[in-house]
């Protein structure tokens, strides 16, 4: 990391937006080929940004930066970068642009921009680190992927337990390779086992005979090594850690996780309940047509097979249907209706799953709850709707039976959004990729049938 | 904050996970009377865990903690606790109970608390502080809502940008009353203007004579005081600040906001957007029945609406659907796989939106690879649906329509998915609220017109 102070260009406005008129001058300095003009535009940018400009360019221009900015390539725009996009800009770079962009990362980092690519980009950058930094991110790629392994970092700072604060400020000042980032002195006992851990700020408010241990952290708690990076980073966002030492099996230090990675997860995590809930796997606004489709069409066949079923649900009632037309125009509404009202239910229960305040200790509350509301909005929307298909078909008995049929179908769709997310939880599915096949299934074939139903035994 | 150490008492399980035999000797020692006993289990627990475990209690139960715990309640419990839940139990303390907890806590902390609290608890609350501390936070309220002078806190360390480290440790050490938390010194020029901020981890590993603005890190960047919290949450994420100076309008230093604050906004931002887009309105699991059928019927009528729409264009085709009574039965798939592909791409798109990687610099592009999704999607669902319609009802004609409307549909599901979504952000309308609605009525009704003026053309 350099060691020179660039304030942001455009401090005042908080924030770095891209829109057309800021990549114009980049991809005119592409297309005229000229360096010096480029790098007066990117040198002055956050690397987040860099990596925000190459991911809003064509795939040539893409090349074209990279070859055109070459050495004054910084590792963390790699970092910063969409994964789908990694590999083609590795590629293009030179052999010591790469080496030297790689080597001033840190390892928990190096560790994230290399584990999801092939071999020879791994081992091209592998031989770029020093041999310290090596060891440790080839360590780092032992544990499981999404694992508080693969999320450390191994540079921290450790004194031991007994130490006082005069102590850890003289160690501290005798030496000058302290990591880039740290904001916590850890705590260990003789077996490197950590004990507590103390913020800088309150070393350097307290008198140097302070014992650390008096002054560690409330918060402290420890991360075990193989935990889940989603577990992580629900710690981090419950406890408010700003950083939390990793150990192994036996307790032992072995890395620290500090809470912008930890950020950074929770970010993800959220993205991938947001598009599993819609049927959309993971990817990015910048995959092609044909991966896009790949992921996208698996739900759509399920929802053709769901729709299906509601198909025979209707065939069922094909007499009756050619004998009063009208409930053909009508049905759709109740189906509609249930399907938008489970999806309110089985997004507040999934959402409930993930931050976990939906739990075996409160999941019979917040059923009963969900089944009176779809009760509550069941009669509060059937009076309108039964009153106004009755008028308008002159008819009271068609209103009642839409009337009717909404209100079993709001109860049912209420239960069903509540109950299903609970469910595949206690069977280890995600429920946020799965719910809502059931759901709306659940709704469209007792939405169709009750509709159908009660006007064939009413009416006919 | 409480000065000793107090390990979490199962640091190995990385986490605390309510459930119902976590609740049950709870509940027993509330039910005994049992002061000491609640004391004993509740004391070892993280103030964050003992609000999981308020909000998992029934009205009655919360109350009699809240008198129970008395003078042990921890400020931060408060904090940590869901909003609809702070006037209860705020109501439910002693008053010398309340001035107790809420002392010790931050000034951001303290406006986060009292913000949505009606006059009369917010006046005991600020009666409780010290004047400095009451200055602090009325000055914080003088700031809207939801921006960054509300998240920020106003105890931060600050050095004039032509200090050298020693100076800067030689201040740090003569002062004993630093902020409890804090990662950064802030560097001001002599108007109070930030010029930069350096870690106190640099600061610890550089010699005496190193200038201060030497070591001030890259990602340097400050926040006015009036930026939308969700802006400033972007910011923190996206260049991986851990804390950043904000400034009034002169450009002056007035605050400092750190990450977990930044972290816990992400966090609200993700709940609204998942919220929203299930057209939930904002709102817990712990509201009652009223306040949730308030919340979620709005939206369940404006879909009645749009169903209606559909069901009229249903109407137009009464005769069609009686002369071929299959129709009817075969009609809901088209609409139903036009919802789900229109979903898909909505919430792509409005999750772009969010994560500003869909910006007016490639929202073209995006539009392009949506349109050609969605036409081979169709392609690919189409045969498939169309060969087993022909055969299930023997007419290569009814096979033929059900294809042809099915790829016309999730055509215009993938279009408007993306483009309603940019088209309300550009009129300033929140993407998330409103999509939903818009995209299935245009996926209802162009999937019920197609498939039924193609019937009525083609087949009768």
């Amino acid at each position: 990391m350099a060691e020179d102070q660039t304030p942001d260009s455009t401090p005042d406005e908080g924030g770095f937006e891209l829109d057309r008129e800021r990549l114009r001058p980049v991809q005119a300095a592409l297309e005229a080929g000229d360096g010096p003009a480029l790098a007066a535009l990117l040198d002055p940018l956050h690397p987040a940004d860099v990596a925000d400009i190459l991911e809003h360019l064509d795939r040539r221009s893409r090349v074209d930066l990279v070859r055109l900015y070459g050495l004054a390539f910084d590792g963390e725009i790699l970092s910063e970068l969409d994964e789908s996009l990694r590999e083609d800009v590795i590629a293009a770079m030179a052999p010591d642009a790469l080496a030297e962009a790689v080597r001033d990362l840190e390892s928990d980092d190096v560790v994230d921009l290399i584990e999801d690519l092939e071999e020879p980009q791994q081992e091209a950058i592998l031989d770029a680190l020093e041999a310290g930094d090596r060891v440790a991110v080839e360590k780092s790629l032992t544990y499981p992927e999404e694992t508080a392994g693969r999320l450390m970092q191994r540079e921290m700072v450790v004194a031991p337990e007994h130490w006082n604060v005069g102590q850890a400020i003289d160690f501290m000042r005798a030496h000058d390779d302290l990591p880039e980032q740290f904001y916590h002195v850890i705590l260990v006992d003789p077996r490197m086992r950590p004990t507590g851990y103390v913020t800088l700020g309150r070393i350097m408010s307290h008198p140097r005979a302070t014992r650390l241990s008096e002054l560690s952290e409330d918060s402290f708690r420890t991360i075990p090594v193989l935990q889940d990076e989603e577990e992580v980073a629900y710690d981090f966002n419950h406890y408010h850690l700003i950083s939390a030492p990793v150990v192994d099996e036996d307790d032992r230090l072995v890395g620290v996780i500090t809470i912008d990675d930890a950020m950074a997860i929770l970010d993800e995590e959220h993205e991938e309940d947001i598009l599993r809930l819609a049927g959309v796997g993971e990817g990015s606004l910048l995959d092609g047509v044909f991966a896009t489709t790949m992921r996208r069409v698996p739900w759509l066949v399920v929802n053709l097979g769901t729709a299906a079923l509601a198909a025979l649900v209707i065939a069922q009632f094909e007499d009756t249907i050619a004998a009063l037309v009208v409930l053909a125009v009508l049905m759709p509404i109740v189906a509609s209706m249930g399907g938008n009202a489970g999806t309110q239910s089985l997004t507040v229960a999934v959402r409930g799953l993930a931050t976990r305040d939906l739990t075996s200790a409160n999941a019979w509350r917040v059923i009963r709850r969900e089944a009176l509301v779809g009760v509550v909005n069941g009669l509060v929307l059937a009076v309108p709707l039964g009153l106004m298909t009755a008028l308008i078909f002159g008819s009271f008995g068609i209103g009642g039976v839409i009337a009717a049929a909404l209100i079993i179908n709001l109860f049912v769709a209420a239960l069903s959004g509540v109950m299903i997310p609970l469910l595949l939880e206690k069977f280890g599915v995600d429920p946020a990729l799965a719910s809502g096949v059931f759901v709306t299934t659940v709704t469209d074939v007792v939405g169709f049938f009750a509709f159908l139903g009660l006007a064939a035994v009413v009416l006919l």
